[in-house]
Protein backbone atom coordinates (compact mmCIF):
# COMPACT_ATOMS: atom_id res chain seq x y z
CA UNK A 1 0.00 0.00 0.00
CA UNK A 2 2.47 2.85 0.66
CA UNK A 3 4.19 1.86 -2.13
CA UNK A 4 2.06 1.66 -4.32
CA UNK A 5 0.10 4.93 -3.40
CA UNK A 6 3.49 6.91 -2.91
CA UNK A 7 4.77 6.40 -6.66
CA UNK A 8 1.95 7.19 -7.70
CA UNK A 9 1.35 10.33 -5.53
CA UNK A 10 2.37 14.11 -6.84
CA UNK A 11 4.63 13.78 -3.99
CA UNK A 12 7.20 11.54 -5.92
CA UNK A 13 5.80 12.16 -9.72
CA UNK A 14 5.09 14.98 -12.00
CA UNK A 15 1.78 16.58 -13.05
CA UNK A 16 2.68 15.58 -16.50
CA UNK A 17 3.31 11.43 -15.56
CA UNK A 18 0.20 11.76 -12.54
CA UNK A 19 -2.31 13.59 -15.60
CA UNK A 20 -1.54 11.07 -18.43
CA UNK A 21 -2.43 8.23 -15.92
CA UNK A 22 -5.32 9.71 -14.40
CA UNK A 23 -6.86 10.08 -17.93
CA UNK A 24 -5.99 6.57 -18.68
CA UNK A 25 -7.85 5.26 -15.51
CA UNK A 26 -11.04 7.46 -16.29
CA UNK A 27 -11.88 4.85 -19.04
CA UNK A 28 -12.59 2.31 -15.72
CA UNK A 29 -16.08 4.53 -15.41
CA UNK A 30 -18.39 1.37 -14.66
CA UNK A 31 -16.50 -0.06 -11.64
CA UNK A 32 -16.26 3.17 -10.05
CA UNK A 33 -20.27 3.35 -10.19
CA UNK A 34 -21.14 0.63 -8.57
CA UNK A 35 -18.73 1.50 -5.74
CA UNK A 36 -19.97 5.08 -5.76
CA UNK A 37 -23.64 3.38 -5.72
CA UNK A 38 -22.99 0.23 -3.17
CA UNK A 39 -20.86 2.18 -0.86
CA UNK A 40 -22.07 5.64 -0.64
CA UNK A 41 -25.35 5.80 -2.00
CA UNK A 42 -27.67 2.17 -1.62
CA UNK A 43 -26.93 2.16 2.50
CA UNK A 44 -28.96 5.71 2.81
CA UNK A 45 -31.82 5.01 0.93
CA UNK A 46 -34.26 2.34 0.34
CA UNK A 47 -33.55 -0.07 -2.14
CA UNK A 48 -34.17 -3.24 -3.10
CA UNK A 49 -30.50 -4.60 -2.89
CA UNK A 50 -30.01 -3.66 1.09
CA UNK A 51 -30.04 -6.19 3.93
CA UNK A 52 -29.78 -6.68 7.19
CA UNK A 53 -30.44 -8.77 10.49
CA UNK A 54 -33.85 -8.25 10.43
CA UNK A 55 -36.21 -7.57 12.12
CA UNK A 56 -32.89 -6.90 14.74
CA UNK A 57 -31.85 -4.28 13.07
CA UNK A 58 -34.83 -2.33 11.00
CA UNK A 59 -34.64 0.48 13.50
CA UNK A 60 -31.05 1.10 12.99
CA UNK A 61 -31.28 0.47 9.30
CA UNK A 62 -34.05 3.02 9.14
CA UNK A 63 -31.77 5.80 11.70
CA UNK A 64 -28.89 5.62 9.23
CA UNK A 65 -31.80 6.66 6.13
CA UNK A 66 -32.68 9.19 8.64
CA UNK A 67 -29.37 10.85 10.10
CA UNK A 68 -28.57 14.16 8.17
CA UNK A 69 -25.51 14.83 10.10
CA UNK A 70 -23.95 11.23 8.73
CA UNK A 71 -25.19 11.76 5.33
CA UNK A 72 -23.76 15.29 4.91
CA UNK A 73 -20.58 13.36 5.98
CA UNK A 74 -20.79 10.55 3.48
CA UNK A 75 -22.04 12.89 0.69
CA UNK A 76 -18.23 14.32 1.02
CA UNK A 77 -16.57 11.36 1.17
CA UNK A 78 -18.46 10.69 -2.06
CA UNK A 79 -17.17 13.94 -3.44
CA UNK A 80 -14.13 12.96 -2.81
CA UNK A 81 -14.11 9.70 -4.01
CA UNK A 82 -15.41 11.18 -7.65
CA UNK A 83 -13.18 13.90 -7.60
CA UNK A 84 -10.17 13.66 -6.16
CA UNK A 85 -7.10 12.01 -7.95
CA UNK A 86 -4.45 11.74 -5.23
CA UNK A 87 -2.92 8.30 -6.11
CA UNK A 88 -3.51 4.96 -7.83
CA UNK A 89 -5.75 3.08 -5.54
CA UNK A 90 -6.88 -0.53 -5.72
CA UNK A 91 -10.04 0.07 -5.15
CA UNK A 92 -11.34 -3.20 -3.69
CA UNK A 93 -9.03 -3.72 -0.78
CA UNK A 94 -10.87 -5.22 1.36
CA UNK A 95 -9.31 -8.16 3.99
CA UNK A 96 -11.00 -10.81 1.43
CA UNK A 97 -8.74 -9.71 -1.33
CA UNK A 98 -5.21 -10.12 0.61
CA UNK A 99 -4.03 -13.18 0.42
CA UNK A 100 -1.23 -14.34 3.28
CA UNK A 101 1.14 -17.41 3.84
CA UNK A 102 3.69 -17.02 6.08
CA UNK A 103 6.27 -16.28 3.36
CA UNK A 104 4.22 -14.18 0.79
CA UNK A 105 1.59 -11.33 0.67
CA UNK A 106 -0.52 -11.47 -2.61
CA UNK A 107 -3.17 -8.94 -3.21
CA UNK A 108 -6.43 -9.69 -6.17
CA UNK A 109 -8.68 -8.41 -7.80
CA UNK A 110 -6.97 -5.09 -9.49
CA UNK A 111 -10.03 -4.01 -11.85
CA UNK A 112 -11.59 -1.52 -9.61
CA UNK A 113 -8.16 0.73 -9.57
CA UNK A 114 -8.33 4.12 -10.72
CA UNK A 115 -6.80 7.31 -9.61
CA UNK A 116 -8.79 8.47 -6.18
CA UNK A 117 -8.37 9.35 -2.33
CA UNK A 118 -5.29 7.02 -0.83
CA UNK A 119 -7.57 6.98 2.62
CA UNK A 120 -10.34 4.41 0.38
CA UNK A 121 -7.79 1.25 0.15
CA UNK A 122 -6.21 1.93 3.82
CA UNK A 123 -9.83 2.51 5.12
CA UNK A 124 -11.58 -0.62 3.17
CA UNK A 125 -8.37 -2.63 4.78
CA UNK A 126 -8.90 -1.51 8.88
CA UNK A 127 -12.48 -1.43 8.40
CA UNK A 128 -12.36 -5.03 7.75
CA UNK A 129 -10.33 -5.25 10.53
CA UNK A 130 -13.19 -3.55 13.49
CA UNK A 131 -15.78 -5.64 11.47
CA UNK A 132 -14.13 -8.37 12.52
CA UNK A 133 -13.21 -7.35 15.93
CA UNK A 134 -16.98 -6.68 16.96
CA UNK A 135 -17.47 -10.30 15.11
CA UNK A 136 -16.01 -12.06 17.67
CA UNK A 137 -18.05 -11.89 20.77
CA UNK A 138 -21.04 -13.52 18.25
CA UNK A 139 -18.34 -16.72 17.56
CA UNK A 140 -16.91 -17.02 21.24
CA UNK A 141 -18.40 -20.10 23.05
CA UNK A 142 -17.67 -19.02 26.13
CA UNK A 143 -17.85 -15.63 27.87
CA UNK A 144 -13.72 -14.02 26.69
CA UNK A 145 -13.03 -17.27 24.84
CA UNK A 146 -12.01 -14.97 21.92
CA UNK A 147 -10.27 -12.32 23.78
CA UNK A 148 -6.55 -13.30 22.63
CA UNK A 149 -7.77 -13.36 18.87
CA UNK A 150 -9.74 -9.71 19.78
CA UNK A 151 -6.46 -8.44 20.39
CA UNK A 152 -4.53 -9.85 17.80
CA UNK A 153 -6.97 -8.10 15.47
CA UNK A 154 -7.11 -4.46 17.52
CA UNK A 155 -2.58 -4.47 17.47
CA UNK A 156 -2.80 -5.30 13.72
CA UNK A 157 -5.19 -2.92 13.21
CA UNK A 158 -2.46 0.02 15.01
CA UNK A 159 0.23 -2.12 13.34
CA UNK A 160 -1.41 -1.51 9.99
CA UNK A 161 -1.27 2.47 10.25
CA UNK A 162 1.88 2.77 11.78
CA UNK A 163 3.44 0.79 9.82
CA UNK A 164 2.04 2.25 6.54
CA UNK A 165 2.99 5.49 8.38
CA UNK A 166 6.60 4.62 8.52
CA UNK A 167 6.93 3.46 5.36
CA UNK A 168 5.15 5.36 3.39
CA UNK A 169 7.16 8.86 5.37
CA UNK A 170 10.06 6.87 4.99
CA UNK A 171 9.66 6.82 0.88
CA UNK A 172 8.81 10.14 1.25
CA UNK A 173 12.24 11.38 3.50
CA UNK A 174 13.92 9.68 0.97
CA UNK A 175 12.55 10.80 -2.32
CA UNK A 176 12.52 14.51 -0.72
CA UNK A 177 14.92 15.63 -3.31
CA UNK A 178 13.30 13.79 -6.13
CA UNK A 179 10.95 15.09 -9.31
CA UNK A 180 8.30 15.19 -6.96
CA UNK A 181 6.14 18.20 -7.65
CA UNK A 182 3.73 18.67 -4.78
CA UNK A 183 6.31 19.80 -1.99
CA UNK A 184 9.36 21.03 -4.34
CA UNK A 185 12.66 20.65 -2.49
CA UNK A 186 13.92 24.50 -2.59
CA UNK A 187 10.52 25.09 -1.27
CA UNK A 188 9.86 22.42 1.48
CA UNK A 189 13.06 21.12 2.32
CA UNK A 190 13.93 22.88 5.95
CA UNK A 191 13.85 20.23 8.59
CA UNK A 192 10.95 21.90 10.64
CA UNK A 193 8.77 22.79 7.50
CA UNK A 194 9.39 18.93 5.99
CA UNK A 195 7.97 17.92 9.92
CA UNK A 196 4.73 19.98 9.52
CA UNK A 197 3.88 19.38 5.99
CA UNK A 198 4.12 15.23 6.65
CA UNK A 199 2.63 15.84 9.86
CA UNK A 200 -0.46 17.71 8.33
CA UNK A 201 -0.40 14.90 5.25
CA UNK A 202 -0.86 11.83 7.15
CA UNK A 203 -3.21 13.84 9.93
CA UNK A 204 -5.52 14.39 6.46
CA UNK A 205 -4.95 10.64 5.30
CA UNK A 206 -6.18 9.18 9.04
CA UNK A 207 -8.76 11.23 8.72
CA UNK A 208 -9.78 10.11 5.33
CA UNK A 209 -9.04 6.38 6.01
CA UNK A 210 -11.20 6.75 8.72
CA UNK A 211 -14.41 8.09 7.27
CA UNK A 212 -14.01 5.57 4.19
CA UNK A 213 -13.62 3.13 6.52
CA UNK A 214 -16.12 3.53 8.20
CA UNK A 215 -18.52 4.13 5.54
CA UNK A 216 -17.45 0.55 3.85
CA UNK A 217 -18.59 -0.67 7.63
CA UNK A 218 -22.05 0.58 7.35
CA UNK A 219 -22.38 -0.96 3.73
CA UNK A 220 -21.52 -4.11 5.42
CA UNK A 221 -23.90 -4.39 7.20
CA UNK A 222 -27.16 -2.80 6.10
CA UNK A 223 -26.10 -2.61 2.43
CA UNK A 224 -25.80 -5.49 -0.18
CA UNK A 225 -23.05 -7.37 0.35
CA UNK A 226 -21.78 -8.52 3.86
CA UNK A 227 -18.91 -9.62 5.83
CA UNK A 228 -18.45 -13.73 6.53
CA UNK A 229 -17.53 -12.55 10.18
CA UNK A 230 -20.72 -11.47 10.90
CA UNK A 231 -22.69 -13.94 8.67
CA UNK A 232 -21.56 -16.98 9.97
CA UNK A 233 -22.79 -15.94 13.65
CA UNK A 234 -25.70 -18.44 12.95
CA UNK A 235 -27.55 -17.11 16.29
CA UNK A 236 -29.79 -13.66 14.37
CA UNK A 237 -29.68 -11.98 17.86
CA UNK A 238 -26.85 -12.18 19.03
CA UNK A 239 -25.17 -11.59 15.28
CA UNK A 240 -27.50 -8.33 15.45
CA UNK A 241 -25.85 -7.37 18.84
CA UNK A 242 -22.78 -7.35 17.46
CA UNK A 243 -23.78 -5.55 13.91
CA UNK A 244 -25.07 -2.23 16.24
CA UNK A 245 -22.13 -1.93 17.71
CA UNK A 246 -19.84 -1.95 14.53
CA UNK A 247 -22.32 0.40 13.49
CA UNK A 248 -21.90 2.84 16.11
CA UNK A 249 -18.96 2.62 15.55
CA UNK A 250 -18.81 3.55 12.15
CA UNK A 251 -21.19 6.19 12.48
CA UNK A 252 -18.92 8.01 15.24
CA UNK A 253 -15.80 7.30 13.19
CA UNK A 254 -17.62 8.81 9.78
CA UNK A 255 -18.99 12.08 11.81
CA UNK A 256 -16.08 12.07 14.34
CA UNK A 257 -13.41 11.64 12.58
CA UNK A 258 -11.72 14.92 12.86
CA UNK A 259 -11.19 14.36 16.19
CA UNK A 260 -8.48 11.90 16.51
CA UNK A 261 -4.83 12.68 16.67
CA UNK A 262 -3.07 9.00 16.38
CA UNK A 263 -4.89 5.08 15.59
CA UNK A 264 -4.11 4.03 19.32
CA UNK A 265 -6.91 6.96 19.88
CA UNK A 266 -9.48 4.98 17.00
CA UNK A 267 -8.22 1.48 18.87
CA UNK A 268 -9.27 3.12 22.39
CA UNK A 269 -12.76 4.17 20.97
CA UNK A 270 -13.46 0.82 19.27
CA UNK A 271 -12.67 -1.32 22.84
CA UNK A 272 -14.92 1.23 24.68
CA UNK A 273 -17.69 0.87 22.64
CA UNK A 274 -17.53 -3.05 23.09
CA UNK A 275 -19.96 -4.13 25.75
CA UNK B 1 -19.14 31.53 -13.51
CA UNK B 2 -21.85 29.91 -11.78
CA UNK B 3 -23.92 28.23 -14.98
CA UNK B 4 -20.61 26.60 -16.00
CA UNK B 5 -19.15 25.55 -12.99
CA UNK B 6 -22.53 24.23 -12.04
CA UNK B 7 -23.19 22.53 -15.00
CA UNK B 8 -20.05 20.75 -15.25
CA UNK B 9 -19.85 19.78 -11.77
CA UNK B 10 -21.72 16.66 -10.14
CA UNK B 11 -23.94 18.15 -8.26
CA UNK B 12 -25.52 18.35 -12.09
CA UNK B 13 -23.49 15.38 -14.04
CA UNK B 14 -23.88 11.55 -13.66
CA UNK B 15 -19.77 10.52 -12.56
CA UNK B 16 -19.93 8.91 -16.79
CA UNK B 17 -20.10 12.15 -18.38
CA UNK B 18 -17.83 13.53 -15.53
CA UNK B 19 -14.50 11.16 -16.35
CA UNK B 20 -15.05 11.39 -19.97
CA UNK B 21 -14.60 15.01 -19.59
CA UNK B 22 -12.38 15.41 -16.90
CA UNK B 23 -10.00 12.61 -19.20
CA UNK B 24 -10.64 14.85 -22.22
CA UNK B 25 -8.93 17.46 -20.07
CA UNK B 26 -5.53 16.17 -18.63
CA UNK B 27 -4.11 16.42 -22.41
CA UNK B 28 -4.14 20.35 -20.92
CA UNK B 29 -1.30 19.46 -18.68
CA UNK B 30 1.24 22.05 -19.86
CA UNK B 31 -0.89 24.95 -19.12
CA UNK B 32 -2.09 23.45 -16.10
CA UNK B 33 1.96 23.26 -15.29
CA UNK B 34 2.70 26.89 -15.60
CA UNK B 35 0.10 28.03 -13.30
CA UNK B 36 1.19 25.38 -10.69
CA UNK B 37 4.85 27.22 -11.09
CA UNK B 38 3.80 30.56 -11.03
CA UNK B 39 0.94 30.54 -8.63
CA UNK B 40 1.97 28.22 -6.47
CA UNK B 41 5.80 27.92 -6.36
CA UNK B 42 7.75 30.29 -8.09
CA UNK B 43 6.38 33.33 -5.22
CA UNK B 44 7.97 31.01 -2.23
CA UNK B 45 11.39 30.36 -3.50
CA UNK B 46 14.12 32.28 -5.00
CA UNK B 47 13.55 32.52 -8.65
CA UNK B 48 14.90 34.43 -11.36
CA UNK B 49 11.15 35.06 -12.59
CA UNK B 50 10.51 37.04 -9.27
CA UNK B 51 10.14 40.59 -9.01
CA UNK B 52 8.86 43.03 -6.86
CA UNK B 53 9.14 46.85 -5.80
CA UNK B 54 12.73 46.75 -4.39
CA UNK B 55 14.29 47.42 -2.12
CA UNK B 56 11.05 48.23 -0.34
CA UNK B 57 9.65 44.46 -0.31
CA UNK B 58 12.97 43.33 0.04
CA UNK B 59 11.94 42.13 3.31
CA UNK B 60 8.46 41.10 2.65
CA UNK B 61 9.24 39.23 -0.05
CA UNK B 62 12.09 37.14 1.95
CA UNK B 63 9.03 37.06 4.78
CA UNK B 64 7.14 35.22 2.29
CA UNK B 65 9.95 32.69 1.61
CA UNK B 66 10.49 31.90 5.13
CA UNK B 67 7.03 31.77 6.34
CA UNK B 68 6.14 27.75 7.31
CA UNK B 69 2.40 28.24 8.15
CA UNK B 70 1.85 30.07 4.59
CA UNK B 71 3.80 27.54 3.18
CA UNK B 72 1.93 24.61 4.76
CA UNK B 73 -1.35 25.86 3.16
CA UNK B 74 -0.40 27.00 -0.07
CA UNK B 75 0.99 23.09 -0.71
CA UNK B 76 -2.65 22.05 0.62
CA UNK B 77 -4.26 24.85 -2.29
CA UNK B 78 -1.62 23.47 -4.86
CA UNK B 79 -2.38 19.49 -4.40
CA UNK B 80 -6.15 21.00 -4.75
CA UNK B 81 -5.35 22.64 -7.79
CA UNK B 82 -3.35 19.22 -9.47
CA UNK B 83 -5.85 16.36 -7.81
CA UNK B 84 -9.70 17.86 -7.55
CA UNK B 85 -11.43 17.58 -10.69
CA UNK B 86 -14.41 19.54 -9.13
CA UNK B 87 -15.94 21.40 -12.48
CA UNK B 88 -14.41 22.71 -16.22
CA UNK B 89 -12.86 25.76 -14.69
CA UNK B 90 -11.53 28.56 -16.57
CA UNK B 91 -8.32 28.62 -15.05
CA UNK B 92 -7.14 32.25 -15.69
CA UNK B 93 -10.48 34.05 -14.89
CA UNK B 94 -8.62 37.34 -13.51
CA UNK B 95 -10.24 40.84 -14.04
CA UNK B 96 -8.03 41.08 -17.34
CA UNK B 97 -9.91 38.20 -19.20
CA UNK B 98 -13.42 40.04 -18.91
CA UNK B 99 -14.88 42.02 -21.49
CA UNK B 100 -17.62 44.46 -20.40
CA UNK B 101 -19.91 46.67 -22.13
CA UNK B 102 -23.13 47.96 -20.66
CA UNK B 103 -25.27 45.24 -22.33
CA UNK B 104 -22.61 42.77 -22.50
CA UNK B 105 -19.85 40.37 -20.85
CA UNK B 106 -17.49 38.20 -22.99
CA UNK B 107 -14.96 35.99 -21.40
CA UNK B 108 -11.61 35.33 -23.13
CA UNK B 109 -8.29 33.47 -23.13
CA UNK B 110 -9.80 29.65 -22.32
CA UNK B 111 -6.69 27.86 -23.03
CA UNK B 112 -6.35 27.16 -19.47
CA UNK B 113 -9.25 25.54 -18.67
CA UNK B 114 -9.69 21.91 -17.44
CA UNK B 115 -11.10 20.08 -14.88
CA UNK B 116 -9.80 21.87 -11.09
CA UNK B 117 -11.83 23.21 -7.95
CA UNK B 118 -14.39 25.83 -8.69
CA UNK B 119 -12.73 28.40 -6.01
CA UNK B 120 -9.69 28.75 -8.20
CA UNK B 121 -12.20 30.84 -10.66
CA UNK B 122 -14.39 32.55 -8.00
CA UNK B 123 -10.83 33.51 -6.20
CA UNK B 124 -9.26 34.80 -9.00
CA UNK B 125 -11.68 36.99 -10.36
CA UNK B 126 -12.33 38.41 -6.16
CA UNK B 127 -8.43 38.87 -5.84
CA UNK B 128 -7.53 41.13 -8.43
CA UNK B 129 -10.63 43.28 -7.04
CA UNK B 130 -9.05 43.14 -3.64
CA UNK B 131 -5.42 44.05 -5.57
CA UNK B 132 -7.66 47.27 -7.06
CA UNK B 133 -8.83 48.04 -3.72
CA UNK B 134 -5.53 48.66 -2.01
CA UNK B 135 -4.20 50.25 -5.40
CA UNK B 136 -6.48 52.99 -5.21
CA UNK B 137 -4.73 55.28 -2.42
CA UNK B 138 -1.69 55.10 -4.57
CA UNK B 139 -3.86 56.95 -7.02
CA UNK B 140 -5.39 59.52 -5.00
CA UNK B 141 -4.34 62.68 -6.23
CA UNK B 142 -5.44 64.13 -2.62
CA UNK B 143 -6.68 61.97 0.50
CA UNK B 144 -9.74 60.20 0.26
CA UNK B 145 -10.14 61.46 -3.57
CA UNK B 146 -10.50 57.53 -4.41
CA UNK B 147 -13.36 56.75 -1.69
CA UNK B 148 -15.94 56.33 -3.89
CA UNK B 149 -14.67 53.76 -6.12
CA UNK B 150 -12.95 52.00 -3.37
CA UNK B 151 -16.58 51.73 -2.02
CA UNK B 152 -17.60 50.56 -5.35
CA UNK B 153 -14.69 47.94 -5.67
CA UNK B 154 -16.07 46.41 -2.28
CA UNK B 155 -19.29 46.48 -3.09
CA UNK B 156 -18.22 44.41 -6.47
CA UNK B 157 -16.41 42.03 -4.16
CA UNK B 158 -19.43 41.24 -2.23
CA UNK B 159 -22.04 41.06 -5.19
CA UNK B 160 -19.67 39.04 -7.22
CA UNK B 161 -19.80 36.17 -4.25
CA UNK B 162 -23.59 36.55 -3.18
CA UNK B 163 -24.81 36.85 -6.78
CA UNK B 164 -23.08 33.89 -7.54
CA UNK B 165 -24.12 32.06 -3.91
CA UNK B 166 -27.75 32.89 -5.63
CA UNK B 167 -27.39 31.88 -9.21
CA UNK B 168 -25.36 28.48 -8.29
CA UNK B 169 -28.00 27.40 -5.57
CA UNK B 170 -31.19 28.57 -7.42
CA UNK B 171 -29.38 26.13 -10.60
CA UNK B 172 -29.23 23.31 -7.77
CA UNK B 173 -32.83 23.50 -6.42
CA UNK B 174 -34.25 23.52 -10.03
CA UNK B 175 -32.02 20.31 -11.24
CA UNK B 176 -32.23 18.69 -7.69
CA UNK B 177 -34.34 15.83 -9.08
CA UNK B 178 -32.06 15.40 -12.35
CA UNK B 179 -29.58 13.34 -12.72
CA UNK B 180 -26.65 14.60 -10.81
CA UNK B 181 -24.73 12.27 -9.28
CA UNK B 182 -23.53 14.17 -5.71
CA UNK B 183 -26.35 14.15 -4.18
CA UNK B 184 -29.13 11.80 -5.18
CA UNK B 185 -32.58 12.92 -4.64
CA UNK B 186 -33.74 9.79 -2.53
CA UNK B 187 -31.46 10.75 0.17
CA UNK B 188 -30.63 14.36 -0.02
CA UNK B 189 -34.61 15.89 -0.84
CA UNK B 190 -35.15 16.62 2.41
CA UNK B 191 -35.50 20.15 3.09
CA UNK B 192 -33.50 20.62 5.95
CA UNK B 193 -31.34 18.68 4.88
CA UNK B 194 -31.29 19.94 1.54
CA UNK B 195 -30.48 23.57 3.14
CA UNK B 196 -27.68 21.53 5.14
CA UNK B 197 -25.75 20.58 2.22
CA UNK B 198 -25.56 23.76 0.03
CA UNK B 199 -24.86 25.50 3.12
CA UNK B 200 -21.92 23.26 4.01
CA UNK B 201 -20.53 23.22 0.13
CA UNK B 202 -20.60 27.03 -0.42
CA UNK B 203 -18.93 27.50 2.70
CA UNK B 204 -16.15 25.00 1.38
CA UNK B 205 -16.36 26.93 -1.69
CA UNK B 206 -15.72 30.36 0.12
CA UNK B 207 -12.62 28.95 1.92
CA UNK B 208 -11.29 27.48 -1.21
CA UNK B 209 -11.87 30.99 -2.76
CA UNK B 210 -10.40 32.78 -0.50
CA UNK B 211 -7.22 30.52 -0.41
CA UNK B 212 -7.25 30.62 -3.93
CA UNK B 213 -8.01 34.19 -4.61
CA UNK B 214 -5.71 35.44 -2.22
CA UNK B 215 -2.59 33.00 -3.36
CA UNK B 216 -3.03 34.59 -6.60
CA UNK B 217 -2.97 38.11 -5.34
CA UNK B 218 0.32 37.13 -3.76
CA UNK B 219 2.30 36.00 -6.72
CA UNK B 220 1.11 39.48 -8.36
CA UNK B 221 3.31 41.08 -5.85
CA UNK B 222 6.29 39.28 -5.64
CA UNK B 223 6.04 36.92 -8.62
CA UNK B 224 6.67 37.07 -12.22
CA UNK B 225 3.22 38.92 -13.59
CA UNK B 226 2.09 41.73 -12.01
CA UNK B 227 -1.18 44.26 -12.23
CA UNK B 228 -1.49 47.30 -13.94
CA UNK B 229 -3.58 48.74 -10.50
CA UNK B 230 0.01 48.94 -9.18
CA UNK B 231 2.40 48.90 -11.74
CA UNK B 232 0.72 51.92 -12.69
CA UNK B 233 1.69 53.66 -9.37
CA UNK B 234 4.59 55.36 -10.49
CA UNK B 235 5.98 56.51 -7.41
CA UNK B 236 7.98 52.97 -5.81
CA UNK B 237 7.51 54.13 -2.25
CA UNK B 238 3.39 54.31 -2.40
CA UNK B 239 3.29 51.82 -4.51
CA UNK B 240 5.37 49.55 -2.24
CA UNK B 241 2.60 50.93 0.34
CA UNK B 242 -0.12 49.67 -1.69
CA UNK B 243 1.29 46.23 -1.97
CA UNK B 244 2.08 45.35 1.20
CA UNK B 245 -1.35 45.99 2.30
CA UNK B 246 -2.52 43.69 -0.16
CA UNK B 247 0.00 41.18 0.63
CA UNK B 248 -0.53 41.40 4.19
CA UNK B 249 -4.35 40.67 3.28
CA UNK B 250 -3.39 37.95 1.52
CA UNK B 251 -1.30 35.97 3.76
CA UNK B 252 -4.06 36.68 6.57
CA UNK B 253 -6.59 35.53 3.68
CA UNK B 254 -4.19 32.31 3.30
CA UNK B 255 -4.05 31.38 6.73
CA UNK B 256 -7.46 32.04 8.31
CA UNK B 257 -9.84 31.55 5.24
CA UNK B 258 -11.87 29.14 6.98
CA UNK B 259 -12.64 31.66 9.97
CA UNK B 260 -14.98 33.49 7.55
CA UNK B 261 -18.51 32.83 7.29
CA UNK B 262 -19.86 35.28 4.90
CA UNK B 263 -18.37 37.66 2.32
CA UNK B 264 -18.85 40.41 4.27
CA UNK B 265 -16.60 39.52 7.02
CA UNK B 266 -14.36 39.49 4.23
CA UNK B 267 -14.56 42.49 3.15
CA UNK B 268 -14.82 43.78 7.19
CA UNK B 269 -11.79 42.51 6.90
CA UNK B 270 -10.04 44.21 3.83
CA UNK B 271 -11.06 47.45 4.93
CA UNK B 272 -9.83 46.96 8.43
CA UNK B 273 -6.31 46.51 7.10
CA UNK B 274 -6.61 49.55 4.78
CA UNK B 275 -4.96 52.26 6.70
Amino acid sequence: MARTLFHTSLIYRTTTEHKRDVAEFCGNVELCRLTEQVVFSDPYKLSQYNRWTSPYLDQDAEAIRDDNTLKLEVAGLKSMFCERAQALIHGDLHTGSVMVTQDSTQVIDPEFAFYGPMGFDIGAFIGNLILAFYAQDGHANQANSRKKYKEWILKTIEETWVLFYKKFTALWDEHKNGHGEAYLPEIYNNPELQLLVQKKFMTDLLHDTLGFGAAKMIRRIVGVAHVEDFESIADAAKRAKCERQALEMAKLLVKERRKFQSISEVVMAIVMRNF
